[in-house]
């Protein structure tokens, strides 16, 4: 583990792009943050929102190319200029901004495919929002994963300095978690996280963890029988493949201390068995994580928070923890085109 | 929280009844390492079970009535002496000491029934050896109910130094917990649950979160209605009850540092909802407590362990833990009954 710390040079690679998110919600303050905190250490990132909804007194210098981000950012925030359809009300979120906001994540994900992008770091939406503004899209990912030509390839993955989890079946019910749960979906998302560890994250021989989804992992059969029907002839396909994994992994005792340290990605069932873990050990520091795209994607763990938002008081760690992930992963993954690793 | 730590007298109160559990599993080991760590500050209790298997250098004295526990326990361990049927060889569990291992338990039971032990702590058992046994009780808590005269009245919480929690489907498939999930059977549990915590744990305006059953707890139907058709309007008739209630929580956030701080026991809605946040956050010092029940009832949250018995390497923390707890839920129990609590 330890991927979010790892030690990166000073302002090596390429620069970051991170979307605006919605501007009525604390993305603009906690990109503020984020930019405080960070402009001394080496992950410069550009901005691609409106400069008039940033806060007042932030030094912002607005930009061209996301190639002058490195020589700009000790000094301001790089923006590059994105122009609001109304003024924003902070804590009001408005449909009629919801175009600028999809533009930004379009850009962004541009930047990243022509390769003047380290990777996309993507501030928080509300679905809400956009569904009013005509935006078809489930969430953020699955726009993404469109606008990479990849749709369905996209995985999610939540990382943490303690716990990488990547949930199987993700936002819809639990009862339907359960019926639309198939072995292939277990091995794809298990090839793709392999996959990532691997260039992305910089681990030379991955190790997966695989949940049972029932209690005791259905204990041979006696509480459930989808581990023998289903979960154990995923794992042996990901064996074949050539993937080192173990499980079906009782769930409960799987994310203990002496556990993780076996393995370096767990892959859960249905999503509060993979979130509810890595919340519990560390609600600050969750990184959500796209893998599967052709392009380096992280994003916060938490949402638009208009309730809180201009008051001050939202926190940018989690944001700070994305753009720093992105930021090893971009490396990682440059230095895996060359073959630096193996 | 933190009932699990709080000062307790020494050698007040009645002794506790220590079942043998399984002879050839850990029980043996860990009740001498228990005893150890206890015969100093003041949980005294008697063991029911075979003195021929406990390990050779363990001080030991035979009692004819659990009353002279106290006063032997500092030098000695108390035992009230059970014949085995057959030698036993630890690691290898033998059905012919079934009867010898039940009859501990109802033995124990008998005695805080008649109000001469504080209550009952179980030594890990082997459903799969009892059964072979003529055991017809799917677990201990169940034999235990049922001992007591309350069949289906028991509820089964972990508790730690952290977290309390209550699965409210437990030994189930997933599948079977969202077919067999209920509105009573949240209510019913609910009740149980805020009883308990004001009689047994001493905590005057007990508060209960319930967890919700889908991710995000449903999000306003979008994943999943059971928390509108199910969830909410049991925790309305608990409110009704006059029980202080908050849910549906999001099951991913409701174990963090800053949300346990707000109730006393988390309702959860299946086995690993409620197992995985107390065993990920303390593997070490989970107890497991039926309530429910008019006896005070605690065991170690692991099982019999027969792969590492006689190793010298089982740990006694669990037991300690169980130990501690159920002299603490004893005595504020006894204050309960005799008014010193509201």
């Amino acid at each position: 583990m330890g991927a979010c710390s790892e030690g990166v040079g000073a302002m090596t690679g390429l620069p970051l792009a991170l979307t605006m998110g919605d501007p009525a919600g604390i993305g603009p303050e906690i990109t503020a943050g984020a930019w405080d905190i960070l402009r001394g250490n080496g992950t410069a990132f550009a901005w691609l929102g409106d400069p008039d909804c940033l806060p007042p007194a932030l030094p912002v210098k607005k930009i061209e190319t996301i190639g002058e981000a490195p020589s700009v950012f000790r000094d301001a925030l790089p923006v590059l200029p994105l122009r609001l359809s109304a003024p924003v009300k902070t804590g009001e979120p408005d449909p009629i901004n919801g175009q600028a906001v999809i533009d930004s994540i379009a850009q962004a994900v541009g930047l990243a495919k022509a390769g003047v992008a380290g990777g996309v770091v993507t501030n928080p939406i509300s679905k809400a929002v956009l569904r009013r503004a005509g935006f078809p899209h489930p969430g953020h990912t699955e726009f993404l994963a469109e606008l990479c030509h990849v749709p369905g390839r996209e995985v999610m993955m939540l990382a943490s300095p303690m716990l990488r989890v990547v949930p199987v079946t993700i936002h819809v019910s639990l009862r339907e978690a359960l019926d639309t749960l198939t072995g292939d979906m277990i091995v794809e998302a298990g090839l793709t996280t392999a996959y990532s560890l691997k260039r992305d994250f910089g681990i030379a021989r991955p190790r997966l963890a695989v949940a049972g989804l029932n209690p005791h992992a259905g204990e041979d059969g006696m509480m459930g029988r989808e581990e023998i029907d289903m979960i154990i002839p995923a794992i042996e396909r990901l064996r074949a493949e050539g993937v080192d994994v173990v499980g079906p992994m009782p769930p409960d005792t799987m994310f203990t201390d002496t556990a993780r340290q076996k393995y370096d990605a767990a892959l859960c069932m249905y999503h509060d068995q993979a979130l509810i873990p890595i919340k519990t050990l560390d609600m600050a520091h969750g990184v959500n994580v796209t893998l599967g795209l052709p392009v380096v994607r992280t994003s916060p763990d938490h949402g638009t928070a208009f309730d809180i938002a201009g008051k001050g008081i939202a926190a940018a760690t989690s944001l700070v923890a994305a753009l720093r992930l992105a930021h090893v992963l971009s490396e990682n993954r440059l230095n895996y085109k060359e073959g630096l690793l193996s």
